[in-house]
């Protein structure tokens, strides 16, 4: 058994005539000496069974903590001698999806994973929509027990796969956008999309599962980390501490596709935020390119060495019935690599031949023909789809730019780490990113692919006590900026929309491939 | 309305985009300016109407505050424009009586008290007996019902007599012995009456109204004054809070007479204290000497100048029926002044002449005949109960030298003030208390009789938000001393049960007297 975590076995010094203090402060004595702290906090159902139990356990118990801004705080005692464990969950709360993993706190082995679509799609497709919806009459409430109703079914799933029961797990920490963790907690998130666009609470203090209607322990805490802001939140700070980035000597870069695209810079010294969110260039942004990945979807495109034809990957090696962002981005970087599209990312009539169609006057790119598409339909890229493609690339390179050149004061040369992280980032392949001037052309090895951060942060506080004040000083020492789309970033977006750039020669591997 | 307790009206910075952090930390950010502080807990329902409320108030709230031992805590915003008040219920949980004061939390005014027996004597008259009916099935939860039922019901009285709502009260801060702190909480107090006399809980941690069920606002808290251990409890932290020891500059004492003799002496740099209980010798002690005072009962006994006949006064001058605490220490002073008794407290024949009777072979002193008494029958002192209060005035006497002269290392001259507190210290009269050596022989003006103490400090913690930290500093810093009842403590009692003392050089005054 592991003693670093949220779950430990103490000893504690018995009673005698010369050692009289009270059970509580002889438990809190015991735990401050354990975990090196200075304040604690001992709820009334544990004072409740405390004194027959240290008696009935030889002055030993197993002792579940958390921790809150101010204290650590008892959850429960357990009898040290019992066979079961202690678990928890932690939640990527998604708009999109929602992801769990359930992990043994004793062990931190993790033990399962559940995915499920957000339920309140139902209600609204993205967040603007759901955020609409509370205007209406129990409509935040309606929302809150959507995800929470839907967190607990799953929750009872893994418990039942894992054959644990619902009480066994203590602690859920989540992590979501400022806007979802408004809705998870049934708070007022309307003012998050009004001007000046103010969150109702950034920094949240641990609540009791009870009091959120999450069916674990009825002692049990859930912890959801924290907002920088209407367009930063919980899930961004859970990726900086997956990542480590506020650990790292050398300067490090994060970004993380998900609804939005969000950017940090920084080291253990510094970091500097910025959400893409705030400018209009990304409206349509990067996130809304193609479709969301199933079997049948283009995922990955690639020119044949020999025919300088385009071949095709599908999830699952299915019939192809669409292409998702990832496709499309490998699809961009063959299209212009193979001259198919010029550096104004236009289609180049010469070169594409007969895959060139008009349709009401909008050229498109035929990618698959019907004859071996899955939908019995020619599967095309237009012009409009490529422009609005060729802005998100744009978008992309100039926040990227902003926020590394022009404040961080730094080149992307020095950064050490490139993590991508979000649904996205899972499958983006660098390379085609670099090829079309979306990602700057550092060397391949510093690109890393994070894989979901949100979650993988969540599960950290499970596992590590000392996250908590690392969430906490990330929160505090982040410097966030807001995206300014003034003269400069147009110009400078004007010129990130070239394929790569107008400036080549921050290219120069793009224009080795070329040459 | 001051702005120095736990109610503050304060304005927020108005939010915009330079200025777009959360309400949540808005609000903080404010209170922390105001407060002086560091930490703050904003709890989820106050989160959940905070952005509305915040908007309609014009960014103003009156903000109704707690502390807890690590940080402050809001318990509710109100809208500044509203009339009403928020208030707060000081209680004095005694193990025979219980007492409650309700204070305006805003003007810091007490609009009334009240008082009632309590509940718990039907299970048990004292202590033991209740917590030994604890070891029934549902014998705790009895108890602890018993209570906070009687104090919702009492809380809900004084707010009808006042035309205030239950919910206008915020917090309700106790003070009770050990015990019954425990038994007022539900938690097991088994071990309190075991050897080695093991609390459950010293210091309590803030509880909701909600979890303990009492009838107050559901977002109210409830704190109860700590305890130093089992025969120390938080009456007396409240009590020392009210009589400020813990800021004076010369060494004061305070005793607290109550069901337990309890005394602390020290001043702003020093608390030592020590319980009477812990001694056999106060076995059948102070307090139990004499009835409860009610009508007809003697509080007073006093020589006549001229016949030097016994004079008595009786509680509301009905016909007499009894003999109460502070009337007996009036009559065996009077006795043993006027000669009635000897040095050793034994009746003298030839100078009680016909008031002394014989009964089954024990001599009874007879105050009262039965001709003018209301019970029909002559009220009398027998030699047992002189011997019983002289083991106990012994005891007291013995115990505030063993804690002023052996433990501090002071002359009863040094102290600049010697408080009496609890129920019985209303009454006594101290020049009797002197004359039979319970007390020391100084200036009676040291003397200062303090009341119920217990509610007072009770009060002032719900009036200053700093005496919060002086509770908390005075339980750390003050040096509990059991009582070791060694050889020479029996040496000290032995002298102490002579009238005054053995030692008549310490009792100039008596000598004066008698001479």
């Amino acid at each position: 058994m592991q003693e670093s975590g949220f779950v430990r076995t103490i000893t504690i010094e018995q009673p005698s005539l010369g050692n009289n203090t009270s059970d509580a402060q002889r438990l809190e004595h015991g735990l401050k000496k354990e975990l090196g702290i200075g304040s604690l906090n001992i709820p009334l159902h544990v004072l409740k069974k405390l004194p027959l139990s240290l008696r009935a356990w030889q002055f030993q118990a197993k002792v579940v903590l958390f921790k809150t801004r101010q204290s650590w705080m008892v959850l429960d005692i357990i009898d040290p001698n019992c066979d079961g464990n202690v678990f928890g969950v932690a939640i990527d709360i998604g708009t999109t999806r929602i992801v769990m993993a359930l992990i043994n706190l004793e062990s931190n082995e993790q033990l399962g994973e559940i995915g499920f679509d957000n339920p309140q799609a139902a209600i609204g497709p993205d967040i603007l929509s759901r955020i609409h919806h509370t205007s209406k009459t129990g409509g935040l409430e309606e929302l809150s027990s959507l995800v929470i109703g839907s967190v607990n079914q799953h929750i009872a799933q893994l418990c039942d796969s894992h054959g644990i029961c619902v009480e066994d797990i203590y602690i859920v920490t989540g992590a979501g956008n400022t806007a979802m963790t408004h809705l998870f907690l049934g708070l007022d998130a309307m003012e998050i999309i009004k001007e000046p666009y103010i969150p109702c609470v950034n920094i949240i203090d641990n609540l009791s599962a009870r009091q959120l209607d999450i069916k674990i322990n009825p002692h049990g805490a859930v912890f959801l980390f924290p907002n920088i802001g209407s367009y930063f939140g919980g899930d961004l700070i859970a990726g900086i501490l997956y990542s480590d980035l506020d650990k790292k000597q050398d300067p490090c870069l994060m970004v993380d596709v998900g609804t939005n695209a969000e950017i940090v810079v920084g080291n253990r010294d510094w970091l500097i935020a910025c959400a893409g969110a705030a400018g209009p260039a990304l409206e349509g942004g990067v996130s809304k390119m193609g479709m969301t990945a199933k079997p049948g979807v283009i995922d990955k495109v690639w020119i044949d060495e020999d025919s300088k034809e385009l071949n095709i990957h599908t999830i699952e090696e299915k019939f192809p019935i669409g292409i998702c962002g990832s496709g499309m981005i490998d699809l961009a970087a063959s299209l212009f690599l193979s001259g198919r599209i010029d550096i104004r990312g236009k289609f180049v009539k010469e070169v594409c031949k007969h895959h060139l169609v008009d349709k009401e006057g909008i050229q498109h790119f035929i990618l698959v023909e019907e004859k071996d598409s899955g939908t019995h339909d020619n599967i095309c890229l237009s012009q409009v789809d490529l422009n609005s493609l060729t802005s998100s690339k744009a978008a992309m390179y100039t926040i990227l730019e902003v926020i590394v050149k022009n404040t961080a004061g730094l080149e992307f040369e020095d950064l050490s780490k490139f993590y991508v992280a979000g649904t996205f980032g899972s499958f983006i392949n660098p390379v085609s990113a670099i090829s079309i001037g979306m990602l700057p052309d550092i060397p391949i090895e510093t690109f890393e692919v994070l894989g979901n951060s949100s979650l993988g942060g969540a599960i950290l506080l499970l596992k590590d006590p000392d996250a908590f004040d690392r969430v906490m000083h990330i929160r505090q020492s982040i410097t966030y900026i807001e995206l300014n789309v003034n003269q400069e970033f147009m110009n400078m977006f004007s010129g990130a929309k070239f394929y790569p750039h107008t400036d080549v020669s921050r290219f120069p591997s793009i224009t080795n491939k070329l040459s």
